[in-house]
């Protein structure tokens, strides 16, 4: 018999619709290889819910209906239109909430009522938002561990990029002395396009932007806030940390020039936008700089959009894990790894 | 409570005595991290073996006694002359078998009599020691399984490098479709060292013999053979298969010469000696040979004796994982990687 663990989806944008495809498209495979079967039992969008009566939602048809056009709280029978996440959470039998709305970097809501709602009702996290996390770390693993809860949040950092995994599971019982990533897409992308091509940061944000890459307001990105995030909350699980962020020394990649470009390259070195975290003897060193690399580091090949991270381990020697989707397909692949993760290894 | 675990550790060589090592470095971290207990119940090598009383033996003093030229059947009042590990196995109560004895790639002795004793006990087997896996992979799963004993070996499919880890756990979920790994250090020095310098293959294994990163006889290397073994026991891993090494098209690297580096250079691309497995529609592919990789491939820039998987993915895209201590130490740390995973883990 598979084990049957009902969902709660918060958040039906691209990310929370690729993860409801990859229910559908991995409901064979998940049960055929690890003996799980997922079940959604409700999804929450801005303009209210889609509830299960007793089968569960038919996770192809709820994200078919919304991607033609439609919303979740008019999805066929289910439809509660009004019907809120913190409404839900308590009041629908459910084990594990799946958190996709758009991160909030400013107070974390409405992702950060929902945290705090399913740790009350005792529901797992897997969380692609990292707002809460970013800001209230310490609070939200407390609350949690009192209640039992489990958190895991791989999509937040990085993607399919498995960093944490490489950090907790690959490099078991060896002791992590330095932590070195490449956590941002867009920037690095803005990085390579310079350093290939010797043009101007301006230029090369104005071709990201043209490719989607960037953002139309890109200073999330180019600002070092969202490498920043992700090394914080990699930091804080891997070192045992509760960081306040705006403790950070964060520097962007705005004030990278073609003359620094073509300095390193001088030096055989290449510039990149690294968020690093040591211990020390004073205690943890976290920061993000662009800093120039030697052309053998293990992460001055990674390129345009791609993302890596390397551990410095005192038995294991350096270990590097490099690429995986950033698209909304990478991320729902990601939390459906933390949902096996969860339920079949209890990790 | 720490859960107590006893071992038998078979072969006292450098991977044996690392591994030693690193449980008494180690004994207290395992216990605050991990609640973990390891205890080693007993040592076996060539000589004899030295069996614990009531405490379990002192890792690092038998290593030292060891190193200070002393051999395991001689330690203070527990060697015991003669005693083999098949005479210990099943007389000695315990709950692991570590493998670390010397690969023998004809008939796998005599760590195949030591898996077998090992699974008749229902001991869980951790082996650095790839022989008996390679040559007779499917009877010993099956018998494994039939007997419900778990076998790992991270340390032998490339040491501290975590390649079934990434294809495992990382990627859960995701379907794997093709593999291809810089598995063997000695080799893709060579082909690093050619790449660079423009010389012979000849003049370059001459050099990796005076730096004792080839052995006297590099056939296992230069002919493709470890590369081989690896991907075999990956591809089994991975895909579920239990393929006959000698059915793997295996060409090695001793007809790669400085012109055929040179055209691969002037085309852009870098020669690494390639382990490769995919699914096809006719079946596994599973073949080591050289292969030109463009410069922009994961796997392009992983040099001298560094070593490097790369895994691609239907939802997850392409995750590369690359370096690892190839030391006795890396193989170590990853046979206590494994320990921690059984344990605690279940995985």
């Amino acid at each position: 018999m598979a084990i049957e663990k009902k969902i709660i989806l918060c958040g039906f944008g691209n990310v929370g619709r690729a993860f409801a495809r990859l229910l559908a498209a991995k409901e064979e495979d998940l049960n055929a290889r690890f003996g799980l079967a997922p079940r959604l039992e409700a999804v929450v969008d801005i303009g209210g819910a889609a509830v299960a009566e007793e089968q569960g939602l038919a996770p192809g048809r709820i994200t078919d209906f919304v991607e033609a056009g439609g919303t979740v709280e008019k999805f066929e029978s289910f439809g509660r239109p009004g019907l809120t996440a913190a409404d839900l959470l308590g009041r629908v039998d459910a084990d594990i909430l799946v958190e996709t709305t758009p991160t909030n970097l400013k107070d974390g809501e409405p992702a950060r009522t929902h945290f705090m709602a399913a740790i009350e009702n005792k529901l797992d996290i897997i969380a692609a938002n990292k707002g809460p996390l970013v800001l209230d770390y310490r609070r939200i693993l407390e609350r949690a561990c009192r209640q039992g809860v489990q958190i895991r949040f791989s999509a937040a950092t990085a993607a399919a990029l498995p960093t944490l995994d490489v950090g907790r599971l690959c490099t078991a019982g060896a002791r992590i002395e330095a932590i070195e990533g490449i956590l941002n897409g867009t920037t690095n992308y803005i990085l390579s396009r310079m350093a290939r091509e010797g043009c101007a940061y301006e230029d090369a944000l104005r071709d990201a932007q043209a490719l989607g890459i960037a953002e139309t307001d890109p200073t999330l990105d180019v600002e070092g806030l969202d490498t920043r995030n992700k090394i914080v909350l990699i930091a804080n699980t891997l070192f045992g940390l509760a960081l306040d962020p705006c403790e950070v020394g964060t520097t962007g990649i705005t004030g990278v020039t073609p003359a620094d470009m073509a300095a390193a390259r001088e030096a055989g070195n290449v510039i990149k936008l690294i968020g690093s975290a040591r211990l020390t003897g004073n205690g943890p060193l976290v920061k993000v700089a662009p800093e120039a690399l030697p052309a053998d580091h293990p992460l001055a090949g990674v390129n345009l959009s791609e993302k890596g991270i390397s551990y410095d381990t005192d038995t294991m020697g350096r270990i590097t894990v490099t690429g995986g989707h950033s698209s909304p397909t990478g991320a729902a692949a990601a939390m459906l790894k933390d949902l096996i993760h969860l339920v079949k290894l209890g990790i």
